[in-house]
């Protein structure tokens, strides 16, 4: 294949490699991610993370192992083993299934690489449309609040969420950003923070708690998040502490709006309660461990909850942002999401 | 000064020590606070804290001054410095006002002495009767949800707000308490799950963001907090991240409880407005430390804004848990507060 590079994914010697966002900003490390085992793992780790990018590493990973040489057979079953890696983000359902089309091509191995190249491509354009058309909502002067990881990390391109904010700060109507550290994981704090400031866009991070309080006192404008999976009616599971902003917003009558491609529409799931969500594990909570170190502050014996999403209501959504435009809420109530095509 | 002892203070041969909160769980750790500028830095360093307890060191340190010799001048100035060490807890203040009475006094060594002894036995007493207020409200199998760490270790007594539930644990009432571990400084995850685990109650620890979810899937009965001061109209300021899980109690219709001593009414403040809220240091937020070890992983340019407290309106809060009883919202709405005898 030929050599490849996006902010978090690079193909070079028909290898894929990604880089290590469990070590960012500390460290720029990047890790090989050329066999299932390996790419499993970093999903697992949230090494590779933000649900367009798991989808196209897998997509990606699969082209390479076809060129060199793996069977129809063993890339069914590698596909499948892609697909069990992470249960809620619903991209990489989309994107395999794409690949499964081209894996039962006679032809399979071109196949495979033209459409892994495909949906990186698409993916790029599937941001820069989202931050064409989520950046109109975004009035001049705003302070914006944003949750986890939503940029160039976790995408192809410029991101979903944070696409569109640094859309709308380039177009001049951006003049703060809060930034959540989003807890466990600390998504906010060590990777939307590092993106918005090698943007130059102006921030401040807060720890999760302090939203609702900037909301009183009328510094927070819009909430604009990402998503891991849309349900048919408008129900949206992302990162944990989605919701909470959600409802957070609702009462201080502040839009809030959800940023995503069209890969991330599950038609076929009802609603939210139908989504699984993937539990974690407990020293998660009990500390925090990455490049910049590791530690544990909580007793030794705590017992801990975990889930590593939320399920946002689709009554709490002021607009769906895709590629296609901004969906409006009579429009979901009207069934838009219930097919494929919005 | 006879020999005293509390959960996390300790008078011996006329010095007065405290037990770091910032070193618990890891590490039970008593240092010397035998000096103004010791017990200052405590406090600014969260190492002594809890309102009523910050109060409570503030007093014994004032009596044990005098017994050692100080003059009343010297203890006057002594006095003005520890009632501006923590800007938000009122109880430091109503300790101190207490104890300014007693320097007055023509024998103002003995007098000091006996105030300091007497808010010290008063503390314990206001514990005893809150949690047997407050455990009336708990009905049986609840699963309740605290925020920051208002037990043993924040007062000379059985705490406030944790009071309430170890004694509505005994009573058989509680199944299961959801312990927020309370960002930046860790007062749940570190101290409340120490807490809980040693007096056996069953708890889980999640992070701030994650209570809005458990609300959502009816997991929590009650909301239990504590307060660092509570205005005329009934608003309360307390831990940071306190308004957050209001507004979310409110929003599903889930009873949310304040638990708080007398000397954390504050008449002569009209509203949460008027409350100075402390601004700490950015790298609390960007990061942690403690006796666990210290760790930062945010941009080492990361802009932060880090509110120590919160204010939450009384419009939110379903019941005033004093020791005197459980003040409802129409007493409130009354004026019950306008006045110090309550």
């Amino acid at each position: 294949m030929q050599t490849l590079q996006t902010t978090s994914l690079r193909v070079a010697d028909n290898q894929l490699f990604i880089l290590d966002q469990q070590a960012l900003p500390q460290e720029k490390r990047w890790l090989d991610a050329s066999t299932v085992e390996a790419l499993v793992g970093h999903i697992h780790a949230l090494r590779v993370r933000g649900a367009p990018l798991i989808g196209l590493s897998a997509s990606l990973l699969l082209a390479l192992l076809a060129e060199n040489g793996h069977s129809r057979d063993q890339l069914a079953v590698a596909l499948d083993t892609l697909r069990a890696s992470r249960p809620t983000a619903v991209n990489l359902m989309n994107n395999l299934d794409r690949m499964k089309q081209a894996l039962w091509q006679e032809d399979f191995v071109p196949a495979l690489v033209t459409e892994a190249l495909r949906l990186i491509e698409e993916d790029k354009q599937l941001c820069d449309a989202i931050a064409r058309a989520g950046s109109q909502l975004v009035k001049p002067g705003s302070r914006l609040l944003t949750h986890c990881n939503t940029g160039g990390l976790a995408t192809a391109g410029v991101g979903t969420a944070l696409g569109v904010i640094a859309h709308a700060f380039a177009a001049g109507n951006v003049n703060n950003v809060w930034v959540d550290e989003t807890r466990p994981l600390l998504q906010g704090g060590r990777l939307t923070a590092w993106e918005l400031g090698e943007l130059g866009v102006p921030y401040q991070l807060i720890t999760d708690s302090m939203a609702a309080s900037l909301m009183a006192k009328g510094q927070v404008d819009a909430v604009w998040v990402g998503a891991d999976r849309i349900a048919a009616n408008g129900d949206v599971a992302n990162k944990i502490g989605t919701y909470s902003l959600a409802v957070l917003a609702k009462f201080h009558g502040i839009p809030f709006y959800v940023a995503a491609p069209q890969t991330t529409l599950d038609p076929h799931c009802p609603n939210g309660e139908a989504i699984p969500i993937e539990q974690r594990d407990a020293r998660e909570v009990t500390g925090v461990a990455g490049s910049f170190g590791a530690v544990q502050w909580a007793p030794e014996n705590a017992q801990v909850y975990n889930p590593a999403f939320d399920v946002t209501p689709a009554a709490l959504i002021s607009g769906w942002v895709l590629d296609t435009g901004v969906v409006l809420p009579e429009a979901v109530e009207q069934g838009v999401f219930k097919s494929s095509a919005v």
